[in-house]
């Protein structure tokens, strides 16, 4: 089994089990690992680690690590670490329950940054020197080319920067994804940068193996097991309600002459209402669709086997068991629709520019003047990471967010007078849509952005305090530019804080 | 005169006078104006227009534009129209007295847009159609290409997608500006986009002229007028401060590695503080710097003169008078140097993070946490826009904002617990500098932050007070990753309201 997957020899004799791996990871470096979304990530040697590590600790020793990745992964990986207090600093993106607590209880540092700007920020030296990469693959070529699984991340990047590598093979995930990823090995630091040649969603311009220094690897680890792989809840009826509004709207664009008919590349993050997103586009009549986006999700899939979607590009998966498994069954398939690319290119503001994505992504919140908190539970709690979702919303065509209009069974509305936390300001906001409606920002000042979105978007349980701040606001505020009571703007989330619930 | 000036023969018979040129605009119409921080804006024919309007308005008419522009412009422009309430909506940018007061004041509606954004927005029909266009040119080409003055701003855009085309010929404004420009025509809507060809700051890309229908020329109307050409103060010990700590950081940059020995191509904001750091950069030992900027003043033409600056790529001019004068007399050197490009070029996402600018520009205040306000003032009241701040700071290889420590008189910090609004959120902030001194946030979490910007930049004053808000936000906010103490997060923001001061 490692012969076929470990085709260059002189790895083979590398081979060690997880545990002699982790070995070569000491207290306070810092550790870059593979993994996006839950797809990806090394499943052996950070666990391996964390059991090190709450030896340490256990021993009354100091031992933690400064840990990069793509972006999230799984309880074996960040959970794992979290758990035995193993992480100093967390960075780009994560949402493990885990983790999120040892951020929240203040006893764990976390970057939260633009997926795009995490490879460049390690090449500038920003982050410091990497010790260690630790990544999983496909296989090992001849040549000691490493076939990466389910995501690519910034793996190029750790593979390159990291002075040591830790390679854990993983024969759980199929060969077959071997020429699926494409590797652009043409980034380099300003001012000998180039134009990225991409100009469709479906155009190849690197490798399809990651390049390393074989004399860094360290330590190859044999695993077999799956990702994290969550089952998707059905649509529910809000969900399908938001896709509706937001397919209609499309159909309007494409009949108005703003958009082709079939579309701009498609960015969807993940989740149940991106998921009724997709299922609602393939109803919807449209053909040709392409999407240059960060992750691959079942409707995803579904939409490539119709022939909906032409070809996607991501940077990683988020399937549920039941559709990885058609996945692996279909994958010679997926291997002509699908390209894998690094996160840095997946996301890159070039590329979503030129191409004229269309960004459609979640929000905690979005206020009366279209500013989008993505990122904090009443300002001060994170939830998960702004990821790339600033990468599309800043440089795409449109820059779509969506959300049921209230959360915690109605205690919270989703649209409110200011919001708590800003991580896409008015000035990169263009469609709101919840549940009740679409409000369409484009071209509307701050004060007609008000009016359309309490219309068409708020919940009409807040539609009229939000009106009356707003009445109150436009009276009585310092400047009528952006009307604000200050002791007010944030007093919904206080109040929910001290009675639980936004509503007065 | 005017033949010189207007080289296309049938288009000397459209000259006409401010007030019949004035006569081709309506009440309700969308008017796309040039103009670029006090630059190359119409001269005449606004001033025609804003009288018409005030006569309707006298007469009991409605009458108002929408008006785009470049970015900010002048009183003969901005001003002369807001005095009359001519103007319904406007956008980019705006800089002028009497505009702010209608903004401020709840009559005139402004969208604050990201420089780089405008063209292509209004490409994708996000604006509507656009009626009229009014641009200044220094004379029309034989051909009836369009030689701008000393901005381009949007101009490209406006006589491609106007119905109907205004030229105002200049000739206050030196002939010697033709060549000094570069209109790219390679932009296309998406699908059809393709890489821009620019490497390096001096690169030429395009053409010398712009393209207009002659067809569309409604009429040409001879004007003779300077630019807003504003003195600028000479440099106070705090903007010299500032430009210390700044000059002091980059040199480190290179002395760690993390910068060539040139720098990288350079962006800054206008105003006395950007001078001072431009007349500190003169005397710092830098040589073959570049710049990749919206606009050169008087210290960039120093820098130019002296050869510490090797080229200089912009869209417009902000120059005193006195800096003026001698532009015009060393035109020819200064043809070499400077290329005057379309806003979507100089500010363009994909040439930014290519180049790997060093992005430099005030602010309002910044938070704890690295948020940036760039334009708000209590969070209501708008000051006068994002500009292309957010276009550098996003994309750029360092994102610095520099800022006084306090404002009026020591009654506002600009450091503050929340900022009252967010221009720049704390993903895309690295470098804070005040007169106390530089903040590397670079590589640091929400808490890191705030530790270093109280040391650092925060003015003695107020620097128990922010350490005090931090602590107790430590201590009870409901989140420890962003601690906040909602009810009083911005009431530094309402004493100032109330009090005139933000000390407590």
């Amino acid at each position: 089994m490692p012969h076929d997957r470990i085709r260059c020899a002189p790895l083979r004799a590398r081979i060690v089990d997880a545990a002699a791996a982790a070995a070569h990871i000491g207290p306070g470096q810092t550790v870059a690992m593979s993994g996006f979304t839950g797809s990806g990530y090394p499943k052996q040697v950070p666990l391996a680690l964390a059991e090190r590590i709450g030896q340490a600790h256990d021993a009354g020793e100091a031992f933690q690590i400064r840990l990069l990745t793509g972006a999230s992964t799984a309880p074996e990986l960040d959970g794992a670490l979290a758990k035995v207090d193993g992480i100093a600093l967390r960075l780009p993106f994560q949402s493990d329950p885990d983790t999120r607590q040892r951020i929240n209880d203040g006893s764990l540092a976390y970057i939260d940054a633009h997926l795009s700007h995490v490879a460049q920020h390690a090449w500038f030296g920003f982050y410091g020197e990497i010790d260690v990469a630790v990544v999983e693959a496909v296989a090992i070529r001849e040549d000691g080319g490493i076939v990466p699984s389910t995501s690519v991340g910034n793996s190029k990047t750790w593979l390159d920067l990291a002075k040591k590598v830790i390679v854990e093979v993983n024969t759980w995930q199929p060969e077959g994804l071997e020429g699926m990823h494409d590797i652009y090995y043409g980034t380099a630091l300003p001012p000998q940068r180039r134009p990225i040649p991409l100009e469709h969603t479906g155009d190849r311009i690197g490798e399809t193996a990651l390049r390393v220094d074989p004399d860094k690897i360290v330590a190859v680890v044999m695993t077999h097991g799956p990702d994290r792989n969550s089952p998707f809840s059905p649509a529910d009826a809000t969900s399908e309600l938001i896709a509706g509004h937001l397919i209609e709207f499309l159909q309007h664009e494409v009949a108005r002459g703003r958009l082709p008919a079939s579309l701009l590349p498609l960015q969807s993050g993940v989740g149940n209402i991106p998921n009724a997103v997709l299922a609602g586009l393939a109803k919807s009549g449209f053909r040709d669709l392409t999407a240059f986006t960060e992750v691959i999700q079942d409707g995803m899939l579904d939409l490539l086997r119709s022939g909906v979607l032409a070809s996607a590009s991501c940077t990683g998966f988020a399937m549920s068991p039941q559709a990885n498994e058609a996945f692996k069954r279909e994958i010679d398939f997926f291997r002509g629709k699908i390209i894998l690319r690094t996160q840095e290119i997946s996301n890159h503001p070039e590329l979503v520019r030129r191409l004229g994505c269309i960004g459609m992504n979640g929000m905690v919140e979005v206020d009366l003047y279209g500013n989008v908190n993505s990122t904090h539970i009443m300002g001060s709690r994170i939830m998960n990471g702004i990821g790339g979702s600033g990468d599309f919303a800043r440089n795409g065509f449109l820059s779509i967010f969506l959300s049921p209009s209230t959360a915690k069974g109605g205690s919270i509305s989703s649209i409110v007078p200011m919001v708590s936390h800003v991580d896409h300001t008015e000035h990169d906001v263009s469609i709101i849509v919840t549940e009740q409606g679409l409000a369409d920002l484009r071209g509307l000042s701050p004060k007609q952005r008000a009016k359309v979105l309490i219309e068409r978007c708020a919940h009409p349980d807040y539609r009229d305090a939000l009106q009356d701040y707003f009445d109150r606001a436009l009276r009585d505020s310092y400047g009528k530019h952006t009307p604000h009571l200050l002791p007010e703007a944030l007093s919904w989330h206080q109040r929910w804080l001290d009675s639980g619930s936004m509503l007065g």
